[in-house]
């Protein structure tokens, strides 16, 4: 069979795999991620690779190089876990993919092992974390996530033994950074930009950074009717000042985006004006210094409506990550297989944050972003095609050989 | 006794008669409402009045000109019910301050009838309606809101007869629109505006008209990490654009207030870009032409945006009522009552509804409005002060001593 359809047909049939009747969801620990790398394991055998279970759960097939006695190796991955209500191709797409390029290149006689990481937790729908399988991996596992507890009151210490994993062995999990060719990543963009490009492929320049706030407005709520408009403190026409002025912002400031996603206002009656309006802010970019530049920025405007309007106003920074950027070496690399395949290879960041971001606090790394329908992702009409996946596929595979045919593999 | 000093303290003893332990709530039909019909009821006696509560629970006392065998009457009131959690004076202290002046006018001459109307139901809380009281008294009554329910199932119909009331005989509550004078409303002014200026009471020129809408922007959900910013379809910022627009309309509209008091989002998430924003939208002016003018901008206002940004957006009118003018010549006389009191008497329009908008049915009417400290209502910490008391019960009596020696009267 044409390996792009089967890469195809197993993303459908892992999509299966859930918990929920009736929608695709695979959280961490649960019967459904043990089926997943059940079915995703048996993939990696059929093409070669010896498998394992970590301690924390995350599924690791393994191809001694043949042609090496001092191999180093090149680590490929993405995760099998899922959001609620999920699609099929976020995380999925990466592991699935690896091993039919691992099943293509098997006859050949790579200079280097590979290794393909399916994590068991990307998600963090569960436990409301992050990057679980790839921290562990990364020796970046923080102890205290043990307490953690799910819906139902378990802790994670528990999940990991009930899933056949061992709390207390976390470290045997790590990698030896030592001898890592690298780490790429093949995922989804999750975005809209390949699409309006007409590309099926785009290279990963960073995994940008981001700010998260929230910002408070806070003024006097009044009669709608009997207060003039010269005498109001409008939290909620201020808030909206501000709105106007991140999208400015982002629309300004190239490869930024800023959001306000989130709004709420009290007393939120149509005939009373606003006393307090609370918006989320949300600013993502691949260079740390411009995100940093525009936060401030936009934190002087927030000081600036709610003195120009005799409000209050505060601000609480409640994430801030830095931008991870993607190895340019094999960025290059990826860039000139995608060349093969497609008139121009762009190189695009990631807004969203991806395990390659983990992975690369242990070696250089690098991710290929396949086209979506509609740049959407978490849903399940979450879509991308035949022919995307197998130029994806292509790629990925001359990538590889590139990567052998260097002196340093 | 100090008369002022008297009204305050009967609006004290009238604000613990409430239906809810430690909070003023006085609704529609309440046993709170029977127990302030019957206080009311026996100061209007004290005051020589007839009294009767008519068949929809208003109290009504009368006091028969002494000096005219073919007597006019002039009308006075206000409401005796409340909001939830309300303040003493919205509604009591106009009821209340012409019994005071009644009493301060009794061995006068009148040369005309005075009867004062408590109404039993303005704020409408219990059955979410609009002046069940007045408009039995005005002969416009909805049989429809007959069917109405409150939050334990009681119809209104049922209330009125738990009341000691006859919902078949609400036409007996109709006052004869022959021979009145007039109504005058004394009313806390729910708005800061004679508190900026200084003033202890002012004259309202007219009840504004008002138009309420609910405004829906839809664009399109989105990663707010991963949507470049040309290529969002963000209902928020459209929302936004739009509430700029309201301020700025009445801010450049002179006597114009337009305020937006309620936005929801969906899905309200902060890392994806708003799908859909709704708001309410609330125009009042005292010139209608003014208002629709207005109203008619900001629509076309709401299109441009949704149109330019990509969205939809729709509009539904909620409600729409029409200015009423307060009588121009009732007015003059309140004028000149309160000049004699503060050095300037402004005219100022009513941005909330009152019975006065109905009783204006029927007859010609004027209402006064009295200093709220902050311009608050609704609110237990509703507030006026007792010398503000004294002007407004001295402009009452004024005016009815002027009405008396009008030869029409």
């Amino acid at each position: 069979m044409d390996k792009a359809q089967q890469v195809f047909e197993r993303l459908d049939e892992l999509g299966k795999i859930t918990e929920e009747p009736s929608r695709l969801t695979r959280q961490y620990g649960s019967e459904a991620m043990r089926r997943a790398n059940d079915l995703v394991g048996s993939w990696m055998k059929q093409a070669g690779m010896q498998i394992h279970v970590d301690a924390i759960g995350n599924l690791i097939g393994t191809l001694k190089s043949s042609s090496s006695s001092n191999p180093k190796t090149l680590l490929l991955g993405s995760h099998l876990d899922t959001v609620k209500n999920a699609g099929k191709y976020d995380g999925p797409l990466g592991v699935v993919l690896a091993i039919a390029a691992v099943e293509e290149l098997k006859l050949k006689q790579l200079p280097f092992n590979v290794t393909i990481l399916g994590f068991a937790d990307e998600e963090g729908v569960r436990f409301q974390s992050t990057y679980l399988g790839s921290r562990a991996i990364a020796g970046a596992f923080d102890e205290k996530d043990m307490q953690r507890a799910d819906a139902d009151g378990v802790k994670l210490a528990e999940a990991i033994k009930n899933f056949g994993g061992d709390p207390a062995k976390l470290s045997t999990c790590r990698i030896d950074p030592k001898n890592l060719l690298g780490y790429i990543e093949v995922h989804i963009e999750q975005g809209p930009v390949l699409e309006q490009r007409n590309l099926s492929v785009g290279v990963v320049t960073a995994i940008a950074g981001q700010t998260r706030a929230k910002i408070k407005f806070e003024g006097h709520a009044g009669h709608a009717g009997t207060t003039p408009m010269t005498m109001r403190q409008d939290a909620l026409a201020g808030a909206a000042e501000f709105i106007q002025k991140v999208e400015a912002c982002g629309k300004s400031t190239t490869g930024l985006v800023a959001t306000v996603g989130q709004i709420t206002c009290d007393p939120n009656v149509s005939n009373v004006i606003p006393a307090v309006a609370t918006l989320s802010l949300d600013v993502r970019h691949q260079e740390d210094a411009i995100r940093e530049q525009s936060v401030a920025t936009l934190r002087q405007s927030a000081s600036q409506i709610s003195n120009s309007r005799n409000l209050k106003s505060s601000w609480q920074t409640v994430q801030e990550t830095n931008s991870v950027p993607c190895d340019p070496k094999l960025s290059e690399v990826l860039r000139q297989s995608a060349l093969k395949h497609q008139t121009e290879a762009i190189g695009l960041p990631s807004g969203a944050g991806h395990d390659a971001a983990v992975m690369g606090k242990i070696c250089p790394m690098s991710m290929l972003f396949v086209r979506c329908k509609a740049g959407l992702s978490h849903h399940p009409d979450e879509s991308i095609t035949v022919e995307d996946t197998r130029v994806a596929l292509s790629v990925l595979t001359d990538f590889m050989t590139l990567i052998a045919s260097r002196s340093d593999a």
